[in-house]
């Protein structure tokens, strides 16, 4: 072990990480059971935490020791190195950012959640419009102060901080895949399944029983309750502390079977990949998942490849209509299937179907690209995405609710963040066709043994955490970068045979 | 304001504040929620963040501003005067200690908790002896580093880190009244009441039912949802953020209702100060109850004077008999109010009725003054215990278990602290003559009408948080300072008029 990245390590970085963890800690806590009056004394101390966890990474003694230790990088081991590099990058993201700047940048934005909430509520984009104004100004300005003479623009920037590895150029190769193969595709199937009867699921369903139903779904996929915990929000996520202590929420709703299911397996997902990190990895700045697209690409792996698949209902469908019976008494197990797996074309993104989820990312990423290269205003963001809803999906927004306020991500300064979204579900497809290859995949389903499956990700794609990144955990997994074309190839095959 | 000490509270104080927060938010979450398997990495974090909580208080550029701000400091207004005092007090307890041997400490208080538990569960004290010993050589060399030319023994100190103003001397003379008068009255009430029957409270409860009244109880008494939480653990304990932020635990037994009642009053109490607290005082180092005698004057004076009196069960009563028809039923108010307050010679000082609880803590005080003044060893404590415990309530301990191991205190270090509970006793019953005399407290108790109590608690305790000490609180209200009298006068007339 290298004596001065020890000291590093002891003296700043797992500062740093405790910070990190106690910011989460609130984070959890706000979201789950903080009472409601506490935010704005609560919120003081959480920004005198952050302030301290920026300065415990990014400070003069960290510089200066970084300098020391980069004159004899050649000795860091393996894993000093992914450390090393993850700290480097830490530094290329805040060091050229002006504090006061950043400072505020940090109030305009937990600020600005309260109004996006507001004006989605009263679908008024307008009440929205300057504040968004303001971050994408941010945004943009803090990009211009990163840029080196690679050639990167602003986007690829922001891009690279949610995926390592990818820019502008290979979400757009990416993207237009998609464009030309599953649009017309989806027109054809969404025509075939219109009369797939779903009305089973708009049921009443005992919000209790969905709960006990979810908690043992999410045991059964893997989720260990030893090291999480499952809690209800008013949106589903997921949130890590180190790989003993991984949480999820989930929401149930009395009308609607498959949205709790299918989230608690989503969420599951993500909590297997942050469950199964190394020990060695756990509480250091690569100790978690190595990119939101890989990530994303674990918990639609788990909601839809497997979660959808009718070879995973055979040994649990009988379960779900024991704890159902009255309203599931006469819903076939393949009617079952086609129901949750019928595509249709909407307006809301968090709904969507997999068939054509991608396709609401794609507009989100192409509106993006047109702000960031000024070739629109946020005025005109309501504008083209309804034309783009009307031109890829069919559909038109009543107005800007479920148009184009939908969603929070702007509102937290997440521009780059949604295109991971579709490159997950795409990773996964890739990360499929190579695991039928290597296992009987349908056989373990239909056996209910999941537990292969599970090891085999540890193996392959988990325990590395971000010392890897997606293209070498790809290539060194199936001997192939990132490749869209299986994500096609899924998707065709999966939907011609379902219907 | 002056300039300086606004210094001092934006770049240190805030932060050790915050740190407070932070770690307090762990404590909360590993006894209500944190999974099983988390407690070992995640008390890494909290190693880390205990040593940035203390540095940010004790560091030479707080110690140079705090010289800067003595030359002045008639300067001062109130609410700074009582933070730099407090700040004063935490360098007199913490300066002195040289880091390393406060790091040992703290890693010993750490593993002794699980040292502590294992030989409580085997009823083992020989297994702890060792541990406490190295814990009690600690606290006495660090009370040893703090000694001033002031007179003060080694246990004063500790008896004044949670009674500020009281010494051995004040509790001597305190602890002599109870004994004198309470040893014999408690012969005589015991004798005179083995005849109640109190075999419905051992009846079963539906454990939910009475999570619902005890909820309902505690917003009866003043517990604001808005500002706190209610959840469950092993044993129920108060918490707090902020003023708006306070939580409570409660754990309910099938087999006894009065548990969870009293409990959940009891800890209510605790929150009501908390949440009570001004809001300029909230989140600095006065921003809490002023000592624990004072809290604890607060939760027992709800959990016994007012939550075992028949006027406070007058327009409750039935709702409680509605839920647990079954059981009740056959159980007039007086019946119910006898059998709460049923007084018995017991070995758990956690179980103890009112009448008997002080004398608990007298045997708890007389050993601690017995091994601080070197009279007995810690190998001497489990003789020392039973005798006393023979010749005060005239029980005999069976083992250890329920003997000199069944308290966590001594396992946390925390010598000196046993007697603030009495205390807290004492001072409730002091304010309740007060009251008495200035507000139809029964007639209030009897409409159901708690709001004028809770106000005149605020006005008169609450809202001063820590910036006066018991004394002055006592004296600014009622004319006097701690007078032991009024307690023993309460127990006699409570059950002489009860029996």
């Amino acid at each position: 072990m290298n004596q001065l990245f020890k000291e590093l390590e002891e003296n700043y970085l797992q500062k740093g990480q405790a910070l990190a963890n106690a910011l989460t800690l609130f984070e959890w806590d706000g979201a789950t059971e903080a009472p409601q009056d506490a935010d704005e004394n609560t919120s003081k101390m959480v920004g005198v935490l952050s302030d301290l966890y920026l300065n415990a990474y990014i400070n003069n003694q960290v510089k200066v020791c970084m300098k020391q230790i980069e004159a004899q990088k050649e000795t860091l081991d393996e894993r000093e190195n992914a450390i090393f590099h993850e700290l480097e990058l830490l530094y290329e993201r805040l060091e050229t950012i002006p504090a006061k700047e950043y400072r505020e940048y940090s109030e305009l934005t937990s600020l600005s959640l309260n109004i996006w909430t507001k004006a989605k509520q009263n679908a008024d984009f307008q009440a929205f419009a300057p504040t968004l104004q303001k971050i994408l100004s941010y945004k943009k300005k803090f990009a211009t102060y990163r840029k080196k003479e690679d050639g990167k623009s602003s986007y690829d920037i922001l891009l690279g901080d949610f995926e390592p590895g990818f820019n502008e150029a290979s979400f757009d190769e990416f993207f237009e895949v998609l464009k030309q193969e599953l649009i017309p595709f989806i027109k054809t199937i969404t025509e075939k399944t219109k009369a797939v009867d779903k009305s089973f699921n708009y049921k009443s369903y005992d919000v209790d029983k969905q709960q006990e139903f979810c908690n043992f779904l999410a045991g059964y996929i893997g989720f260990d309750f030893d090291k999480g915990v499952i809690k209800e929000s008013a949106h589903p996520f997921t949130t890590n502390f180190h790989n003993k202590d991984v949480r999820i929420t989930n929401h149930y709703y009395e009308n609607n079977l498959e949205s709790a299911i299918f989230s608690v397996i989503h969420e599951g997902g993500h909590a297997i990949y942050e469950m199964q990190i190394d020990d060695a990895l756990t509480q250091t700045l690569v100790g978690e998942g190595t990119s939101m697209g890989v990530h994303e690409s674990q918990s639609r792996f788990y909601e839809n490849i497997i979660g959808r698949s009718e070879a995973f209902w055979k040994p649990l469908y009988k379960r779900l209509v024991e704890t159902f019976p009255e309203q599931l008494n006469q819903i076939s197990i393949t009617d079952f299937v086609q129901a949750i797996n019928k595509p249709e074309c909407g307006l809301i993104r968090t709904e969507a179907d997999e068939l054509t989820y991608s396709l609401h990312v794609l507009i989100r990423y192409e509106v993006e690209k047109l702000l960031f290269s000024e070739k629109i205003t946020v005025e005109d963001i309501p504008r083209v995405w309804n034309e783009k809803y009307n031109e890829y999906l069919g559909v038109k927004p009543k107005n800007d609710k479920e148009g184009a306020l939908q969603d929070v991500h702007w509102a937290c300064g997440d521009f780059g963040y949604f295109p991971s979204y579709a490159l997950g579900s795409a990773i996964g497809a890739q990360i499929y066709y190579h695991m039928k290859k290597v296992m009987p995949f349908e056989l373990y389903l239909e056996e209910g043994n999941l537990k292969p499956i599970q090891e085999f990700l540890k193996e392959n794609i988990h325990k590395f955490g971000k010392s890897k990144n997606t293209n070498q955990i790809l290539f060194e997994m199936t001997g192939e970068k990132f490749n869209p074309h299986y994500y096609v190839t899924y998707l065709k095959e999966k939907y011609e045979t379902l219907y």
